[in-house]
């Protein structure tokens, strides 16, 4: 077998057999296809798509290229949640202690963020001495004993992805929904989980711009699902502006732990719950209405609150912002953003306000940069709400001065105003099983 | 500027600008652009090709990528000829002779072959002695002084496209028109000649199958020509079999030197005549009837033949062949391939017959090879002529005893018969300027 043979099979629309994809996938993965026969298939692939059973066939050969997690000493079903990432989108800090508050396994890996603001890892370090990086037993013992664990992802799962997705991310060729599917899959099927809920995110915000484009990518991943026996559940939300209110590390920390007492913004505490529910359906096979309500019953009474600080002591963090929220450390410069008119703001471009995060600080433009945990931006004005000239629309959280020049520019140019009535906008889609 | 852009750019079907193309040719041939992204960004322009624009900007980038060579202290007009290669094609060894003895100046640079046979330079690497790598004072010197140098390419000629060829070659890049045209004509152009004469193949032994695609890429030949103020004629030939009789180095030599002394096969004559006629015609700036005058009078009195011979001897190549040519080396076996039945020869799959004449040891399959001189095929009998069960089709030239079974397979598998009448190939298409 030849990779040139298999890049130009490709090229010309041919579908690629099982020992195909195993052979560029572990012959890549060992380093003995080079980069820039690799990056030809992958834009080749980019044109010409896959079909569902070459999808399925990466995802497995990209799963298995490296250890493959055994959860069975977890008793239990586990399912692990996935989002394809958007601005202020903090809801695996809320939806996973209500889960496993409500019986569920949360056994979950995660990643770092790059662009926009910080991934789930990011953030939990804005708990001072928190280790994200147990070995294996101490992951599975702390599910066991707490029902919950969010860790960083180790370098084992998946091999191939990760160095694939690395050169797509310099190639041009991200955008694909076969790759975008089999490299989210491949990580969630070597994670070892049973069953998993996935956040498709839609809008301005997200890779998938709209709705039909999102339900695609969705069918994908749930047709991966189905060709290896692992229930998927997808919804579809609205990524169109940011969730919630808080962007950045510190910031969407306090958010998440406003949600699961019940006082957090209603858009990310309607999301939250909905992904919540869907995990406790399928993860203890009930109604929906049923898990609703279990969902609904941890925020009261404050249990879901509590599971949070019970992983976060768990695993060695700080937990004195449980009982302060206060005491966590803010940004030298707070800079309030003024509407520049009267009107109705009629969108957002979020992708914009994720530029501007970055910029203050709260994301890395490249791997080795520095998240500064207090940056990020409030958005206290969003699409539908009416605002007067001179009103806070966002307030600029920073501590690298020259940076809010620019930011508040951003900012400014993300908001478009209307004097029309705008509609608020759907939080959810669709669900797609 | 990022190269990830420009790569983003074509692939969404954007124009690139001049100054992206000058960025990432000088990027890559400079080493500053990676592998991986050229050959993301050629994948991307194989799928969404190149405007006219772009297609002359990428030709002049690659053509100033490093050394232009000036011809100008050579007198008169000087005109390249070049030949998208087919198998059996050894017209330049043919035409270079009769247009310096009509007054032309031939002052040109050609490559080594891969596959099927050599190139010119390994053709002319038949005469022992020869040096095909003079330096350019004495390149241009032997053109003044005897009208007449064909040498071995420098390496500083548009190394841009020497790298991105080779880049191109193993990436399945290679088959798209405007990076096939801007390749041949940013050498051409970086070779200093004013006019070009371009012999475009068609057919089953070449790049372009069809005469539409074939039409296509002389088009966008001339146009480059025009764009940048050199005039270009392309004749669009048959390469739907062999060209000639011989294939393989000395063979080909030999019947070059048949068809100058006015004895060669009808085929490759007709075709020599017209491209030299086309060189001599813009060459002069005269009429084309009377160039093909001048061609076939050079032809009848011996003259190009002449004028062979003194480029050899001049170039320091044994000459004693030009007396006999009973002297070349021969191969110590020649087998003959025998019709398999009564009928009519209706098609030939000529780039069969190029990798049958390889494996006997005619051609490369890696750039390390050594070429065996005397090897290749004879081929008697071609499309449309009439064959008896057991007439010599063709015959086997080879040092390899161990080659002859699967070569004769090859060219067996590559010839079709019929019971029906054959029309005769049509030799030229089409001309296009």
């Amino acid at each position: 077998m030849r990779i040139i043979d298999i890049i130009e099979k490709k090229r010309d629309k041919f579908e690629l057999t099982k020992e195909e994809i195993d052979f560029f996938v572990q012959g890549y993965t060992k380093g003995e296809i080079p980069d820039y026969q690799m990056s030809a298939l992958l834009m080749a692939i980019y044109f010409n798509g896959m079909t569902n059973e070459e999808t399925v066939n990466l995802t497995m050969s990209m799963a298995h290229s490296g250890d493959i997690l055994d959860l069975n000493r977890i008793d239990g079903v586990k399912v692990d949640k996935h989002s394809t990432g958007g601005v202020g989108d903090k809801t695996t800090l809320i939806v996973a202690p209500i889960a496993a508050c409500c019986g569920v396994k949360i056994a979950k890996m995660s990643g770092r963020g790059l662009g926009f603001s910080g991934g789930t890892i990011d953030k939990l370090e804005s708990f001072e001495g928190i280790n994200l990086r147990p070995d294996v037993e101490d992951f599975i013992k702390q599910v066991n004993d707490i029902g919950i664990a969010v860790i960083a992802q180790t370098g084992d799962l998946a091999p191939a992805d990760k160095k694939i997705y690395a050169l797509r991310d310099i190639t041009g060729t991200v955008a694909n929904k076969s790759l975008i599917a089999s490299s989210i899959m491949s990580k969630k099927i070597a994670a070892g989980c049973d069953k998993i809920v996935l956040d498709v995110k839609v809008g301005s915000g997200a890779f998938m711009r709209t709705i039909d484009e999102a339900r695609e990518l969705a069918k994908i991943m749930s047709d991966i699902g189905k060709g290896v026996g692992r229930e998927v559940v997808c919804l579809l939300t609205n990524m169109d502006e940011p969730l919630g209110i808080n962007v950045g590390n510190i910031l969407e920390v306090k958010e998440a732990m406003e949600v699961l007492k019940g006082i957090g913004p209603s858009d990310i505490t309607e999301v939250s719950i909905q992904l919540a529910a869907n995990i406790v359906s399928i993860g203890l096979g009930i109604e929906y209405d049923k898990a609703i309500d279990m969902v609904e019953k941890v925020i009261e009474d404050g249990s879901a609150f509590e599971k949070f600080r019970q992983m976060i002591e768990r695993e060695g963090g700080e937990t004195k912002y449980f009982d302060d929220m206060d005491l966590f450390a803010e940004s030298k410069y707070k800079v309030n953003v003024l509407a520049p008119r009267d009107g109705y703001i009629k969108s957002i471009k979020t992708n914009e306000i994720g530029r501007a995060s970055m910029i203050l600080g709260a994301g890395r433009e490249t791997k080795e940069d520095d998240i500064d945990f207090t940056a990020g931006i409030q958005i206290f004005k969003k699409t539908s709400q009416q605002v007067q000239e001179g009103d806070t629309i966002c307030t600029i959280h920073t501590n690298n001065e020259d940076a809010i020049k620019q930011a508040t520019e951003i900012i400014l140019n993300a908001y478009e105003f209307t004097d029309e009535l705008v509609d608020k906008p759907v939080l959810i889609y669709d669900i797609v099983r």
